[in-house]
């Protein structure tokens, strides 16, 4: 609750920290002198609050604390205005596990993707873990946070919505052509998967094929497979000119 | 020192027992009376020793101990065995993470790999959080252990060597005709990437491209990245065409 009453959230560690000074995020930092040495370069002009020991680990979520600690405005923007435009978007409906949802947006940063949605019941995307999961990518594209399906659907109209989904009746890599266009991807839950209101206005549910004796893959490695088979087609002139 | 002493490790929770049962590496179980009811059908016909709820703790790697307990057979294979008319290899170099491991060994598996091997100083893949994020892929293909970077090259000759490197001269994406033949893939520790003497003897360095602002990706989910590549290389009569 303080978290949002605040409309701040704290960011830890040189790498983290120095993505947030550079993408302007910063509202105030924190650092012992130890870490306030360690990174003189990174923090070189940008006005630090000395704090000892305590105190940082105190601010600290991690077990070792590293005495490097932002205090950050929320990132996320209003749905509409993440999607705009967009070619690819990642949904996250439902993921509860913070590491899992940092790494999916960790992914779909490095796909190339233009916008994030946290959808549903899917963890707050300024959650500590899923902000080191996420490695910085947090502060790299449109991030939108919404709760109620039908209007995560709504502001997602005109985009090809693809349900991932292990028993899904399209294939990955069978099926080129669903990939060509504006898409947005929807990764469901660790437990139950994309939640049913989703999956039942998807225009194709596409499963990642298991070759070998594996049931099912780990969400945020399925979720890279998914989104760079998009980010390709995307960039493909051969899959480009099929659909024309 | 007492795993590779008794020649056995211990396996949790149903999944993961189900998979040790149905590939025949369970030397003995124990289980609560409590998970003896849950799990009938996946336990009948099976000799169970019942233990109370103290003792499957103290088997216990987890904070929320399932009651049931496999001691199995170590799984792994002599490395030539291991590797014999592979056409798909994932080598894990140096990768001390178990989540990671085992994490990369199911993608492996869903990517129908032939064959994984835990190479250098890669961590055990016996080791319990290895096994938990392997979610029975560690019984589903052969697995082998080499320490030595020569044994391992010696191994796979015959294998295009393909190092994932975030700063390789190959575009995974760009160069299909890269994966189009038998290949093993080497992947790195998360600290220092692929090893200088692996990355050496590597005929390319491969890297997915990252078409956001992110500097890297997650091991794992950059390991799934290129396991399906080559997945889906290998079964695509167009690049196997291109490369006669």
């Amino acid at each position: 609750m303080s978290r949002e009453r605040a409309g701040r959230f704290l960011v830890e560690g040189a790498q983290a920290v120095s993505e947030a000074i550079r993408y302007g995020r910063v509202h105030e930092i924190f650092a012992t002198q130890a870490a306030l040495d360690r990174n003189a370069a990174l923090l070189d002009g940008v006005p630090v609050t000395l704090v000892d020991d305590r105190a940082a680990d105190g601010l600290s979520d991690t077990v070792t604390p590293q005495g490097l600690i932002a205090v950050c405005d929320l990132v996320d923007v209003p749905l509409t205005e993440a999607v705009r435009g967009a070619r690819l978007v990642a949904v996250l409906a439902g993921i509860a596990e913070p590491g899992n949802a940092g790494t999916v947006l960790r992914a779909a940063d490095a796909a190339g993707a233009d916008a994030v949605v946290f959808a549903g019941d899917t963890v707050d995307p300024h959650n500590p873990k899923a902000v080191r999961a996420s490695t910085g990518s947090l502060f790299h594209l449109p991030v939108a946070r919404e709760r109620d399906p039908a209007t995560v659907l709504d502001a997602l109209a005109g985009l090809t919505l693809l349900a991932a989904d292990g028993h899904g009746e399209v294939d990955l890599h069978a099926s080129p052509e669903v990939l060509a266009g504006p898409t947005a991807w929807i990764f469901g839950g660790e437990a139950h998967g994309v939640p049913e209101v989703l999956l039942a206005r998807a225009d194709h549910r596409v499963r990642v094929p298991l070759y070998g004796r594996a049931e099912s893959l780990n969400l945020a490695t399925a979720a890279a497979v998914c989104l760079y088979a998009s980010a390709h087609a995307l960039r493909s002139p051969t899959v480009h000119e099929g659909t024309r």
